[in-house]
């Protein structure tokens, strides 16, 4: 079983070790190593385009991480099976993420922070629980998990997704035509979509003045879902209370990007929901075996609709 | 039914209201006007000593909150039943409070917080939430609440307290000689302790320096636990991670305090279990009429033990 490491961000030295412990057998290329191109299976993060077409044994292109945007961007793709991770880890990890943001703008810790750095000692009125609806675009693998979360700890829950669904404690809008609703209800927005033509730049003016006065954005999906100007203008004028931001289009998100500076919004560094490396190779290594079997691998996405 | 409200925090105006409309037969009177020292009952925070012993008709002296220290500071309190507030809504907002900090230091938002004010960009290693273990001093009716949140929430938890207890996912220690066992373990150290003379400086170098490396600390309780020198030494040496304070002996804490500047220290406006005036008079009504009957109220204290 030879296996390629199709990747423009290197190596991907932190998978290397889990992958070659969680299989054995297999021997490793990294293209642009010729030997790369004879290989049985890829695994990618935002491969070359074109690469992938030229690998004449490729069975398998399995993503290393919960998206596969990076992949389908590729406009030459082979016509075998991709596979995503989906890992119960991770969407934990998420979901710690967004409760400490839904927290921080529900207690008010971003004007507290703000002020100790002035040594301003200022208590702000108690907003209560129930004037803070969270609303979640996207209700997958990891939106339902954040979901399920919040609502356990007694935020109001609304969510958005393609198909209509049945969720405990989730008020549940589905498709573009109910999106309006949902927004107009939504104190603090989480961005959980996968980055497709119809998500690019969904996070724009139009949109984010729907919401409340006073709303929040938390954004750990992708960068290209935000129009950062739109969100910009709309914090400033003060229509937005602020934003909570993990994810940019570009990464490291450069020093000189007025995200950084603008008050009311805070930039972390695509940490919100980092999987363990041995929980990544243990799927990979999982579907591979399925597939040595003539079984169908879990976690296959439909490049038809992008995700 | 004549009430006094006794404090040298003034009128307490915030309270007024729901207190007229929780006892609408009652008169009132703000002491130092001359009627208060004939009421039967006083609402104090932080009473003037020995103006509740000048109160010949005094029944019961209730605390407006869930702390009685103000109160049992004065030498000469007449012997009637001393209450405090016990409110659910109060320990809910302290448990969101402790989850919120938990999580800042979990998920490293303090250096991440730090950095973005400087436009750097760095990822962390996420630590596992098992080496995340929080120690809760004091398991009263605010400790035991945030003891099962961040137990619910997959955290390791261990508590203090006088006495032994069963408590479901909770470690728990017990007196004086378990103290330095449950501090060795604890990685993120919330105090909630009532204030008596026992606890005190509790929060000293001896038992701060008995953390592991690298531990916080949580201030919900008194600022009067807090050794802060002891705590300044210790974060600064870096052998303590942070802090999270929301209390001080002397509060509005003054803009000349180190705490404010120091790095790895984040002061918050003693905002952290904030209960409605609502709920508040309603308990206080609820005990009045209890009185009045001839049964106990509720939440009596013991003032031979200090809460
Ligand atoms: N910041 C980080 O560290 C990090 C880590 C991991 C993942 N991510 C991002 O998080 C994204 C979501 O992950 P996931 O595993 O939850 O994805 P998923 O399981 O594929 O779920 C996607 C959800 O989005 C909905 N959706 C897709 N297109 C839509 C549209 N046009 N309109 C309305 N709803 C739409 C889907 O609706 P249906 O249910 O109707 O299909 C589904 O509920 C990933 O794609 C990745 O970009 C970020
Ligand atoms: N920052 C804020 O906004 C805010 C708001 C409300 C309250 N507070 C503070 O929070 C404190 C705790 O409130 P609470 O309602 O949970 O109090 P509580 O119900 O009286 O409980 C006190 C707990 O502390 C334990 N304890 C007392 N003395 C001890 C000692 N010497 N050694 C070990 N354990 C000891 C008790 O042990 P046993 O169970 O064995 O008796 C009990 O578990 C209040 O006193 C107040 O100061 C702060």
């Amino acid at each position: 079983m030879d296996i390629a490491i199709v990747s423009r961000l290197g190596k991907l030295e932190f998978m290397a070790q889990a992958l070659s412990e969680a299989l054995p057998e297999a021997r490793f290329f990294h293209w642009p190593e010729p030997e790369a191109l004879s290989a049985d299976i890829a695994l990618c993060w935002a491969p070359e385009p074109g690469v992938l077409a030229r690998m004449p044994n490729l069975r398998l292109i399995h993503s290393i991480g919960a998206g596969v945007d990076s992949i389908l961007a590729d406009p030459h793709l082979p016509p075998v099976p991709i596979c995503r991770i989906r890992d119960e880890g991770l969407a934990r990890a998420m979901a710690d993420y967004v409760l400490w943001s839904v927290l921080y703008f529900h207690r008010q810790f971003d004007r507290v922070i703000a002020n100790a750095g002035q040594h301003i000692w200022h208590r702000y009125e108690q907003r209560a629980r129930e004037k803070m609806r969270v609303g979640i675009m996207g209700l997958g693998s990891i939106g339902s998990e954040v979901a399920s979360v919040l609502s356990q700890h007694g935020y109001p829950v609304s969510g958005w997704a393609r198909s209509r669904k049945d969720m405990a404690g989730v008020d549940v809008y589905a498709g573009d035509a109910e999106l309006p609703n949902f927004l107009e209800s939504a104190n603090v927005l989480v961005c959980l979509l996968p980055l497709t033509a119809e998500t690019e730049g969904i996070l724009n003016h139009r949109h984010l003045s729907m919401l409340p006065e006073d709303a929040s954005l938390i954004l750990c999906s992708r960068g290209e879902h935000l129009v950062v100007e739109d969100l910009l203008e709309l914090v400033k004028s003060g229509h937005m209370r602020g934003a909570i931001l993990d994810v940019f289009t570009s990464e490291p998100l450069p020093a000189c990007s007025p995200l950084w500076s603008t008050p009311g919004i805070l930039v972390t560094p695509h940490m919100s929901g980092l999987a363990k490396p041995r929980d990544i190779a243990s799927q990979i290594a999982e579907n591979i075996a399925r597939l040595e079997r003539g079984e169908t691998p879990h976690s296959v996405i439909d490049p038809s609709v992008g995700y």
